[in-house]
Formats: C-alpha cells, sequence, structure tokens
C-alpha cells in the first residue's frame, strides 16, 4: 500500500483515529460473557492514521510502587507489605510485564507500518494528545475505554481498545484477545477495511436549578499518589470556587456516558490516618430522594438506593447487575408460582438456567440503539413511595434532585454534585455517538 | 401503685429503661410495610424506671438552620434559599413544630409518673446518658433507634422508640402510631405488665489482619454543621493515629448490628466547594472484591456491589430492598417460564402479585431468630468470578476484603476501614441481645 493509498483512505475517514487506550487496575468490569453486539455498518474502504498516540495504563504494580515509595519505603519494604496482604510483589511484577511486553508489541506494529507514534501515561492523557493524534492507539480494559471515550467529542474519530492483560479482565469493550497477540493482524484489517464500524449512542445531561455546578471532577485517578490527590483537589476546588451558582437555564454538561450515568446520595467523611493510602474514605448508604418524569410524563416521587440510567453499551455493565437475576431468585419465582398456581411447572436445571438466561438477556441492547434504560435501584417501597415501574425503556429523562449529598457518576469517572434544587435532563444525540471497530 | 411497688417491679427487671430515641431527620427508612414479627416474651409485671433521660432529634428544620447560620445567613435568608430549592421554610418549621409537640407530651406523662427526667439532644447522646438513666425515654424513629441501640450493651436495656412524626416517617421500630399522641396509655401498660418483650439478635463482628483499624467512626452525625464536622474528623484522627496497627488476633469490635451490616468499597474525592455544606463527597462505584466463608465452609471468591449481612430485624430493612422483586421483575420471569414450558401459567395482576408478596415475605425472619441473612448484592459473574449463592442464612459468615478503600458500615452509622488483608468473623452471641417492647 502507497502512501498515496494511505492518504487517500486517510480523507475517506476525515480525521480517524484508533484509539487503544489502557485501563487502570482498578477498572470496573461490571461485564458478563455474551459477546458484544455486531450490528454495525461495513467500512466502505479500510483506513491508516499517520500519527498514533499510545496510552498506557497505571498496572497495580505500579500503583502499589507508587504509593508505598510516597511513604519512602524501599522496594524490599513493598514486597513484605504486600505479601503482609497476602498480595505476591511477584505476581503484581508479573501482570505488569505482560502489559508492558503487549504495549511494546502495539509499538511496534505501528512504526513498521510507517506511523508516527507518541507514547502517553493514562494519567497524562487529555485534549491535546486526542488533538495532536490523527490515531490514538494503546492497550488496555474497559475501564480507560471510558476514560479514552470521555475525552473524544469527535464522532469521526473511533475508538478501539485492546485489552494488555486477556487473563486478569474481561474486556468487553476491547478488540477480540487474540488480537493482543496479533496487533498485527488488527492493523491490516483496518487498512483493508476488513472491519465494520460499531456506533456506541452516548447520554448527554443538561443541568438546572440551584447549587449546581457543571465543573465535572475527575475520579479515574483517585487511586493514584497523594501528590496527584491534592493536586486535584487543588485544581478542582479552584475551578469550583469560580463556578458555583444557579443556572436557570439548562447547562449542557462537558461529558458524555458511554456506559451510564448514577445518580445517589454519597454522603462521606474524610479522616486522616497513618496509612499509605492518601486518605480513609467511609461511606454511609442512605436513600436517594428524587423525582422523575420518563418522556416528558408525569414526575413521580422516587426513594431508592440510586438511580441507573445506561446505553445498550452500559446494558453490559453496571445496569446489567443492578436488573439480572440469578438462578436462585427465578428458581425461588417459579416454584411459588407453581404453588399459587397448581401448575406443575417443572423446577428442573434446565428450565431454571433457560428462564434466568432469557430473562437476563431481554436487559440488554444494542450499543448503536436510539434509547436508554433505566433502573430504580434497590427501590423503596412504603406507604409514601409508591413504586411503580421499576425500570424501563425512554428517550428523555428528567430527574429533580432531593438528595442531601449526592452526586451524578458518568461512567464511574466524572462526577457531578446533585442535590436538593438541581435538576437534570438526560438524553442522546446522534452528534455524541462515538466510532468504535468491530474486528472478527 | 406505690413507690415500694415501683421499687419491686424495678428489681424484677434488673435495671430496666425505656429508651425512646429520636432519629436524625436523614435516617434511613429503608422498611416496608408488613408488620413487626410479634414473637416475643410476655412481661410477668409491669415495671417502672425512676430516672429517665429524653433524648430528642435534630429535625431537618433545625438541620438547614444550622447550616445556614453558620454561613453567617439570616432567617429570612433560609426562608428564601429554602424556596428556591423548593423546598418550603414553613413545612420544615411545622414538622420540627410537630415534634417538638410531641416530644413535650411525653415528657409531661413522664413527669406525672414521677419519673426524673432529664433531656439530651441526640448529638448529646452518649454512654453516660445510658448510664445515668435507668429509663432513657425519647420521641423519633428508625433513624435514632439505629444509634440508640449503638450505645446500649446492656441487655437488660429495653429499648423503645416513639415515632414523632408519623406523616413523615414509617417508624418500624417505634411503638404503634396511636402512642405517639397517648403515650400516657403506653406507660400505663408498661406500668401494668400489659406488654411483651421483644429480644433482638444483633451481629457482633471480630477483625483480624494487616492495617485494621478497631476505632469506630461515628456517621450519624456527619450531616450535622461543619463545626461538628471538622470536630468528629480531628477526634477520629487522633484516635486512629494511636490505633491503626496489625491484629494477629481477632479484635471484637465496639458496636453490634441492629439491622445490618454492609462491606463494601467506598473510594470517594473530598473536594471542599463554595457551599453551605462542610464538603463535597463524589462516590465512585466501583466493584468490591471480597472471599467469603459460609458457617466455616469453603473460601469463596466474591466480585459484586458490596455484601449486605442482615439480622431478622434488618431483614426488614436495607437487606430487603437488597432482595426483593418487584411485579414487574416476577411477571416477566412467569411470562418467559411460560414461553419456555408451554404450561399455561396465568399473568393475571392477582397471581403477579400474590407470587411478588410470597416472595418477598419470605426474605424475612424474626428479630430473636437466632441466624443472620447474607446478601451478595449486584453480584459480578464472569470467567473468573463463578456467582454461586447469591444469598442465605447463616450462622457464622467470614469476610477476607481484597477491597483497596473499603469499610464495613454497621447500621448506616457507625464505619471500619475494611481493606486489602483485613478478616472479619460476623456471628450472633446472646450477650448482644437488644430489649425492646412490643405494645399492642
Amino acid at each position: 500500500m502507497t502512501s498515496r493509498t494511505f492518504l487517500r483512505n486517510f480523507l475517506n475517514y476525515g480525521n480517524p483515529v484508533v484509539t487503544i487506550f489502557s485501563g487502570s487496575y482498578c477498572s470496573r468490569l461490571y461485564f458478563h460473557q455474551t459477546p458484544v453486539c455486531k450490528v454495525a455498518w461495513q467500512a466502505e474502504t479500510g483506513f491508516k492514521p499517520s500519527k498514533v498516540a499510545v496510552v498506557t495504563k497505571t498496572t497495580r504494580y505500579e500503583f502499589e510502587q507508587q504509593r508505598y515509595l510516597y511513604a519512602e519505603l524501599s522496594e524490599e519494604d513493598l514486597k513484605q507489605l504486600l505479601a503482609l496482604k497476602g498480595s505476591s510483589y511477584f505476581g503484581l511484577l508479573e501482570r505488569h510485564n505482560i502489559h508492558t511486553h503487549n504495549v511494546g508489541q502495539i509499538v511496534d506494529n505501528l512504526q513498521k507500518e510507517g506511523i508516527e507514534v507518541r507514547i502517553v501515561k493514562r494519567r497524562e492523557y487529555d485534549e491535546d494528545t486526542v488533538r495532536w493524534a490523527d490515531a490514538i492507539v494503546s492497550a488496555g480494559g474497559d475501564g480507560t475505554m471510558l476514560l479514552v471515550a470521555s475525552k473524544v467529542f469527535d464522532k469521526n474519530k473511533p475508538v478501539i481498545a485492546v485489552n494488555t492483560d486477556p487473563e486478569r479482565s474481561e474486556g468487553h469493550l476491547c478488540l477480540p484477545v487474540r488480537y493482543t497477540h496479533t496487533f498485527s493482524d488488527a492493523l491490516q484489517k483496518l487498512r483493508n477495511g476488513e472491519f465494520s464500524w460499531q456506533w456506541r449512542q452516548r447520554i448527554r445531561m443538561h443541568l438546572e436549578g440551584t447549587g449546581i455546578n457543571p465543573t465535572p471532577v475527575d475520579l479515574h485517578e483517585q487511586q493514584l499518589s497523594l501528590e496527584q490527590h491534592s493536586k486535584a483537589h487543588r485544581t478542582t476546588t479552584e475551578a469550583q470556587r469560580s463556578t458555583t451558582h444557579n443556572y436557570t437555564t439548562p447547562c449542557l454538561l462537558p461529558v458524555r456516558g458511554l456506559n451510564e450515568i448514577f445518580i445517589g446520595e454519597s454522603l462521606s467523611s474524610r479522616v486522616k490516618y497513618k496509612s499509605f493510602k492518601p486518605h480513609l474514605t467511609l461511606s454511609h448508604h442512605r436513600a436517594s430522594y428524587y423525582e422523575i418524569s420518563i418522556d416528558d410524563g408525569p414526575w413521580e416521587k422516587q426513594k431508592s438506593s440510586g438511580l441507573s440510567i445506561c446505553t445498550g453499551t452500559g446494558s453490559k455493565a453496571w445496569s446489567y447487575n443492578i436488573n439480572k437475576l440469578v438462578a436462585q431468585a427465578v428458581e425461588d419465582v417459579l416454584r411459588i408460582g407453581k404453588a399459587k398456581t397448581g401448575l406443575d411447572i417443572p423446577l428442573n436445571q434446565e428450565v431454571i438456567e433457560s428462564v434466568t438466561e432469557a430473562y437476563n438477556e431481554s436487559l440488554i441492547f444494542g450499543p448503536e440503539e436510539n434509547k436508554v434504560f433505566f433502573s430504580v435501584r434497590e427501590p423503596i417501597v412504603n406507604r409514601v413511595f409508591s413504586n411503580s415501574r421499576q425500570r424501563g425503556f425512554a428517550s428523555k429523562i428528567c430527574v429533580r434532585s432531593r438528595c442531601w449529598d449526592a452526586c451524578m457518576v458518568v461512567d464511574g469517572g466524572t462526577s457531578f454534585e446533585f442535590n436538593d434544587g438541581a435538576i437534570a435532563t438526560i438524553s442522546l444525540c446522534n452528534e455524541d455517538l462515538l466510532r468504535t471497530v468491530n474486528l472478527d
């Protein structure tokens, strides 16, 4: 393929970007096992970027090292302390090396293609990286795919994740595991158009009301070093001081939700203590009060352990775990149904498993589908709060907060204050589509 | 009744205490509607305390006033700011006055009985109060019943709660609502033995391992003023500095769980911002990793949104909401079952509701029953984490933390660090029984 061909293909796709990010160790792997929905559009022709940023994750080894070195401990102390906690220093080091090796493979293959490569640590990932690169490549898990997507607003920039540690995480948002080891094949298929685009809907949020603050707080790196913590806090504090006020007109938030947004109380107290962790946080689980309106329907009071609103992509993530039933529950329901109806409902494992599977599958929909799925988490029913629909599909959802110390968390990574007086409008818009690819 | 009789009756019950506490506004009212289990022992004879402490709750009016006054705002500003948030100043004031009136009634009735009364604000409630009083009376909701129980370790001290604002809260741990208005009748029935004791099992926890800290952190008052916040933090910090170390032998924690204990991740970041609240806390919902052993069975890896372990009392509280099914889900299961089995399962409302009710009732057991109920919350199943039993009864549960920033929260009010390396043993012991009363 000549550089002219590259250029032509490149132009066919505006500013195509192969973004392969790597997640932090603690990325939320809430995915279950059924294969990713493959509904997508065939690429008319291949594409090949000329500038690629490779962003690498913070492995748990790096994380622990960072914490302990911050506490002025030696590598030897680290070994002993990890052993005390039942973790193996060498185990972590091995995972770290596997990740590092896979990242190396990716970089080599890109350079063999004559692509300009820039390696970026995930905590250094920013809009400039996205702007500079017409292709961003890295190897990682689902957690960072979410971080990455949160900074990509150009729907012509496909985001592709490669799982750099397949034995440790599912990586449902990543390319099939085999491409971790044969990344050159993936590049060839992309170049030859042997792939399909997977467009993913994303949630946009408008906030209005009193005491709201449209400044996002990035939680992705919260588990990193104390230095980074304090930095993050100082930064946010400044940002917030300058922006907290009353919004009488809806304010579009600067992030999009690829998986879901979660609204709920989060009363916590910060307690410094002698430890390697920057701080100890204690969460007091409380009921969340709010009012909800589905598709401009009537406002309805709700009291629950929060509210989840997900996309098709997210319907396989946290939302799935909120709503799915385990076989044990299905068996109980069928047994009670059998007793109540007197019908001879068979309660063998086969029936129970097929019902359970069908029920759980019904919770999943395609990433490109133009609708969201809401779930009232652990709804509380009493004479004050009636519980009507616990969940369902919608194209627009409005939520009025009655919470005390709540937040709206986007993809578990970005958070906004959401207290009494604030109103959020959740919707979808084709402008917000995220371009990813499917490789067989 | 002569003072001799009082004395005799008093001696019959060691050091009986009628403890009627009032909850803070934000008490967790996770209770559903079925009546409280009435299994109990008939009192052989009545009892009457001679010293009673009346502990009063912080109403939301007091709470808001405190916050706003702290920000040097006038009562007039308070009115306007509450209005902005869609809350009514006069509404809050009305609830406050109803509570205050009911507390007054209780105090009057006690004094008419010649009982020495001491009035204590809930945030002033401490072990000295419990020690001084041979009867502590207050009017309040379930939230403070939990706070109260957390400081009562003498199983001869019955705890009784009166709901001071029945229109606003369920008060399932409180006396029947009518006694709120006819407290003298309640006192008479207690005196004449026209009641039964309700013994409630409580959960005890042993902690062992590395990096654990047996110093409890009280979350009950977290929603109060900034002064109290900083005070609480300073205190705790000092306490913890002096006590964080490695426990090689199990350490019995200084609290008991009346409702439940919850174990889960709680990664949060503390962000100061211009507001009346002391701080804004953002919670990043993460999967919790841990290993669990039921009744000395094999250790099993779990990944979920936390683990709940409740008593019979708590089986109607948060645990109920974690496990209960809404009619919508039951209908879906039966519909799928109908399709899969080809049986003519009737899907009318009557059947669906009776199955739903029977299923949910099966989650509840008696407060005095000598067992706990565990629930894996939102279990995560993938090729790494198999999900076996999601829930069940047990008499002993061991949990080994694999969490990063987790805590063990007792009755939503007291919290302990519970991170990688820590092992908790959860059990019941008759020493820990809480004595409450049932009045018809």
